[in-house]
């Protein structure tokens, strides 16, 4: 998506039973950078003496993986078992005190959280808490876990406290727990986020993404399944429960369209030939007499690739991205046209001269960045333009880990195909169908969460759309 | 204190009812900055629309108050009450996340914490409350209050909720917490820290000394009370409480002989005048035929000047203090005699050649440091070298807010003042006795804790000297 | 190019007769940041009361052109006259005095010098200058043109002086040069590297490439000429003088093969579909059956897509980059196979599996990690893997501003093509031949500079290649 | 004094022939911190394999002695020989390229200069080797030195090339000038500046002030005298040359009033009893029935010492200093009384009451600061307030290297004492004669530099008054 409207969700990285634990899990952290690039963070447990002797440290700071553990000395974090955690960006809320993984000493050792999507009875939960005489440090969804979990029985084993806290949580959530001797990976009953399990000879690995997996040489087993409550323990051998009512799984079709590395699996499916049979879908179903087939960069390429291959026009890199283009420049006084657009993309005139263009990408968010582009592109030349986009309209907001626009900011849901083609000025405007996306995914509709694209939100909404203010605040 | 074996312990203020109460409570820790160098934190309560709109905001951050509030904008902190904290140093465990005020969102509110001194059922409150299902975010004493009040009854009045949190801790605590409509000022039933109450106009001030009073030109009315919780809350009016069972105060002695500021009062006494009254009971009890009196500054002056004026003997200057000597400094690979001394005191050649010197200091701590001392006093040419403390021979560790070597560590506690004397190379060495101490400071002896100088512990020792290892860090 | 065995030179901006000029400068950097990520620079000349107040200010930092001007206020650098530039990383030499633009204060005014390209006889200039007295205030062979400048008889105008300064110089330079009241671009007699003329209204812009001028909305009028100074003043002509011999021009050719961006134009030339024949030519020279053709991305995908192109063979996007790999991450003491390789390239599985892969970059360097990458390729499943270089081997080092290997180190010069592909292990290995890249280019062959392909150095070769050690370190 | 109207001048540090050159040149700094606050710098010259591998390395940095050497490996600056500066504070023009010491690499080796003092001919010189080709890289008076050494004839010996260009300057300066052979100590002909010579063993040191020796456990051998060049090479003999004519030398009387350490001896006289003694005479030429005298610490504790024990009035503290307090910290929207005086300076009430106090200081600047401390002391319940200076009226600003306000601010210079003693309300106010100040240093009348008293500048003053302004801004 070449526009900045939504933003990227969190990456979840586990290591159980490698003298590398806390390395190897900043590594799946590296390679799931494009997850979350706000925070991270790392902890370890280790029992230098046994279980009596059992010690977690945590690391944890704001900023890229590379820049929080930029010199960090990883004999600071002992131990064989880990549990890491990169952050989305959100506007402005950017708190220290909100970088995962979420750790508490407990009665009975102390415990490591690291949590992918959101709640959607959050308030509510934390309301409850607080009134018991619970006090928060964050103003994360995530720090609710760590209250039930405390909270929950201490004469139980771990795994039923685990379960009762788990259980009184409603929306998305994908986590990892990390506890003295043994580790929890979770998947909601709607298995709405993903979350894979790696093999790496003695030891287990969770990952969001199987990319993280590729690069420590893991083989990808298989995932934690929707409802699935994993636990592993000392022998290593995976023990599954299932704590959740029986619930039809819904996993976000969005990770297809967007989120998720091409390279990676998620939902047992590889992305790539996804995202390009999205393009090929695309092509039929919204097929142009053009030129040359171009991708908005870098996330549209495989689409693109395959409304080309669909269709034999042939495919070009006709815009060119700055990959140094950070979040903040400073602009002239002085209006320049398209500037914003311009900085990230240059279309390459030669190349567009007098051509007619199909211009792929994965979305349109308010459409005042995609309409820039559009006007950018045929000043470059373009004699047509036509914009495809490899999904259906996005009309709604996502309540489950995605941090989207409110659904009237969303253009996909204030005005007709036909007007946002006008607005945009383009030659035409074509949109996947909600059926194609199915068709290239290879699913059965209906079998995903597509609220984002139709309003069917299967894991509900939040309690309270507005949320009591909170009454405090950490200036930092 | 010329040697750095005792620190320094933390210092509190409190502003009620001022338009700029956050300013004027970072301003009284500005002149409070003697009392801990770690961190510094202010929190307000602000109530834009009424009490319905009651929102605490905090700013900390860790080292010198200027520091943490260098180009901070106070329009970030509304509000008409404040409360703030400076912090002590510790070796080591410096931690961004023990920084004062400790904040909390309870069921009728948020809450400020802020704290003076050291409690000795710290860990059994904690292990307690963790068993509760509590969650820490840090390894502070003070965290504890928050919880006791968070899980106190929510039905009850907050003076109730406050009150039965307190009831419940032993040892020191100086205490100002701060909630959406009131204010507490509270005192152990010992009196061990100081804490003291002034009044500016409409407004009520707080703090741990009366300097900070003289520079926000508010007038002192009365220390809070050994024992007394002073409430404050809409109509400015102050209530007492008395929360804790009748007991003899005990304020701490050492306030008088080194930590207050000089200009302060504390304990409803002004400090100055006893610190030159222990120089002058000093020159009494332990006077010998000299030709020069120096302190060995800062500290040392006041006592230096009354042990003068008391034998007759001429005040002198004789060693001058680099104030730029921060706490570290890399040494030369090659010994240089005295260094450590001689980077922070050099003394005048032509003031002590040939002369017979007495200098005057509050406290010996592991003799070391001293020792040097007098070998460069009388390599600058002193012709006899009298040592004189103006406090008697440190014997025992404080657990009550001041962080000291363990027992063992004391030369007061392992040697003789004769073999300290030799130990010390000086041509002879006094110090001050209990008696003569309680007699500069114009009390009747055992009216004050006393325990370093006479191991009389009387709010009692921790539960546990070794402490239970805790099973979480966070790294930094 | 994956690997980083070149390092990228450096980047000009100018902007003459324009209000918001040091904004402009900035921006025309950061569109050319590709070209140096180690420091960057801005100095501006204002005229607030006429020529009488004239008046130069520069800014310059370490990193990139974000970081440096994060929050800067350009109203600080006032005027309507500007140069800037962009540094290229060194391994270890990154000095803050070293960051350009150079200014220094004239007897007649102000000047500020930017500069790309290498000088072969920088040491023997800035030994003779030592010798007559002046002092270097850095390590960069561009200070030479400031004291070149300084040292012309100062009775001369000012084109005069720059003439007899840069006519010392020996190699490649195109320079922007500053004064009170002119700007002049030049580029040495060779025209090694690029610098171009743009213009908005009545404004002149200069820069390295013209994706600067498409980001300020600007025309691209031509390129200063090989041994062109154009001398730019107040009535806003361009003035064209030809201070240096006539030389057969041969600008340098792996603008083309690398450094450039694909949608500049270099050298009065288009840049993407060079690439994009770089690749075609290769097909015919280097046929191989094959399922998939993948480029090396970024630098890799035009060439690959001509290759594919030209061959029949679809084009697949069968290496994921990791953009968030910065220069350093912590490896694991364990040895993780390929794991350099793979933390910035991951091969998709699904794409590779069995298949005869065609992989396309554009150099080879030291070929060690071009041998993980067959390796990498080969373990996710390749059947064969055939090698193709969009250019001729690499087998000398650069001396007119690109920082390469030494001639020992690549591995080019020092292996056959065969010896090279039974090291990498790969299928097959093919490079472009030298006439092929010229039929690319579209350029009668030797009419650039090929040196680094054939050791034919037109602009001579450094004085003196080991160079005297200076006697002088600045530490930072 | 109190208030902040004069800035510290410069230190410097040198030491010749020690295996720990640099480091001890270090903490020579540190003892000197008193004189410069603003940066700090140390070179090294090393020989590891005799003369023709000679290699100055310099670090150098903005702020305390302690803050850039902090984690500073001294083995970064081998070498045998080295030299150091700290850098006064000026307002505003706080610049990292005016960090002394000054280096270059000039033709016979490198250099390094460290200067105190200022050039009265600095504009024309500067002037003059602009004209002539020099490029300037800072705005210091010192870089004139360098420039001047290295134009001067290149086949002269190097004490040649050092005479001839020290000779050219005009105004205050001592220097260290370190080359690859030797070393040189020169002070100017009238001496404004100390600059003192040390030994230990086979070692020379150089220092501003003798309290660098006794912290390095050095001897003080004597002066650099003042129109003396001392030079040192391989032998370690000190070569004494004359490179000025001959001229009445005329020390800083300032150094004694206010600007050296009490313990340190400048102009071969301790500073400490001539302090004192400024007391002393104060208070036999301005008597007055007191109760207690007290001085403005810390500077002014000597002088209230002196007039203490002249008078057989008491001596008291009774004002007390916040150390903590920096340059900056944030005043409250509502005014408080006395503000900025008290947060560095608070006074004991409990001494002060009803006393009549005189209160000694060394200086009065604008007079704004010391007429609040008057109010302060009075509302801290003094009966009378009598103010004794112990120099006589300010009337002039000092063109030889203090940082004084011009003349025109400076209350000396506009009123008489009889209406500063009006303006500050004071029930009295005394200065020290010129004759008496005289008297206290133990000099005939003239014999030193009393321009800030009388306006006697026999050095001259500066070329230019206004300056010609700069054409060249670094904005950092």
């Amino acid at each position: 998506m070449f526009s900045t409207g939504f933003r990227d969700e969190c990456g979840l990285m586990g290591v159980w039973n490698h003298a590398e634990a806390a390395n190897f899990t900043y590594l799946g952290l590296y390679s799931q950078q494009h997850r979350g690039q706000e925070g991270a963070g790392v902890a370890a447990y280790d029992h230098p003496g046994g279980e009596s002797t059992a010690f977690m440290r945590v690391h944890r700071g704001m900023g890229l993986v590379a820049d929080v553990f930029s010199g960090f000395d990883f004999s600071r974090l002992p131990g064989r078992t880990a549990v890491g955690h990169v952050r989305y960006t959100t506007a402005g809320g950017n708190l220290a005190c909100n970088v995962q993984p979420f750790v508490a000493e407990l009665e009975h050792g102390s415990i490591a959280v690291a949590h992918n999507g959101n709640l959607v009875n959050a308030d509510s939960l934390r309301s409850s808490l607080i009134s018991q005489g619970s006090i928060f440090s964050s103003s994360s969804d995530t720090e609710v876990f760590l209250h039930l979990i405390a909270r929950a029985s201490s004469n139980a084993p771990m795994s039923e406290r685990v379960r009762d806290a788990v259980r009184q949580a409603r929306g998305a959530f994908s986590l990892i727990i990390l506890c003295r001797d043994r580790l929890f990976a979770i998947r909601d009953p709607h298995g709405l986020r993903p979350l894979c399990i790696g093999r790496l000879g003695e030891s287990y690995l969770f990952a969001s993404e199987t990319c993280a997996f590729d690069l420590l040489g893991a083989e990808y087993v298989r995932d934690v399944q929707p409802g699935e409550m994993v636990e592993i323990e000392a022998g290593s051998k995976l023990i599954s429960h299932s704590p959740f009512p029986v619930t039809a799984p819904s996993p976000c079709i969005f990770e297809f369209v967007y989120f998720a590395r091409p390279d990676s699996d998620v939902f047992e499916r590889n992305v790539y030939p996804i995202r390009k049979r999205l393009g090929e879908e695309l092509a039929r179903e919204c097929p142009v007499a053009a030129d040359i087939v171009i991708p908005v960069p870098d996330s549209g390429v495989p689409a693109a690739l395959g409304y080309a291959q669909a269709s034999g026009i042939p495919f070009e890199l006709g815009l060119i991205r700055n990959h140094y283009v950070g979040r903040t420049f400073i602009e002239p006084k002085q209006a320049i046209r398209d500037f914003g657009v311009k900085l990230k993309l240059n279309p390459i005139r030669e190349l567009l001269s007098g051509k007619r263009v199909v211009v792929v990408d994965d979305s349109i968010v308010r459409g005042t960045t995609s309409r820039k582009l559009v006007q950018h592109l045929r000043r470059a030349g373009a004699s047509e333009v036509h914009v495809r986009i490899s999904a259906p309209p996005t009309t709604d907001p996502c309540y489950y880990g995605i941090d989207t626009p409110t659904k009237s900011e969303l253009i996909g849901s204030t005005m007709t195909v036909e007007a946002i083609c006008k607005f945009m000025e383009a030659d035409s405007l074509g949109y996947l169908s909600v059926a194609g996306m199915y068709r290239a995914v290879g699913a059965p509709q209906d079998s995903f969460c597509d609220a984002c694209f139709t309003g069917k939100y299967k894991a509900g909404v939040p309690d309270d759309f507005e949320g009591r203010p909170r009454g405090l605040q950490i200036l930092e």
